[in-house]
């Protein structure tokens, strides 16, 4: 795979749960998008030993983390530091696309 | 720090070389706003032990990524896995401002 792409050309819809997939993964993290449409939601969780941020490409949605809970649109950029609780919804009226960096990858 | 910002609040600009700043960081991962004015660069460079990950946020350049080299805009992720050689040149006629994540962070 290139090592540059648009994100634009890696979007995706699933009607039963919001749409995964990885574009890169090394040693040491994990290049993700997360793709939920309007209603769609990542319910709250945690990664005990695993940093993340998401980063908000379009769309807007309700992010939690920790005891922050928080409207976040395009350019938005959400930490999720290892343990702190995270979770998101869309709210909005249209896709709402996250780029997830993980560290380290899952195994 | 909040764990929910806009990228837009934390950007800047040096005369003499491009504008670096942390915007996040944990045990795993570091997450960076880099900020090149038309024509600043980021020399080639590599990291041998941490994965690194730009997000274009606004603006556009001319990245190198092992042998491809590409001019990439807003919404390019644009990846560097551990030991591939890397770097950015504004060649557009606006700031050019990066996300980067690298993991782990930097001693």
């Amino acid at each position: 795979m290139s090592s540059i792409i648009r994100f634009q050309d890696h979007v995706g819809a699933k009607a039963e749960k919001f749409y995964k997939t990885t574009l890169f993964q090394g040693d040491h993290m994990l290049v993700g998008l997360n793709c939920l449409e309007p209603g769609q939601s990542q319910a709250l969780h945690d990664h005990a030993d695993q940093d993340k941020v998401y980063v908000v490409m379009e769309g807007s949605g309700h992010f939690t983390i920790g005891d922050a809970v928080q409207e976040a649109g395009e350019g938005s950029i959400i930490w999720a530091q290892a343990g702190v609780p995270h979770g998101v919804e869309n709210t909005g009226s249209i896709r709402l696309t996250v780029l997830v960096c993980m560290a380290p990858p899952p195994h």
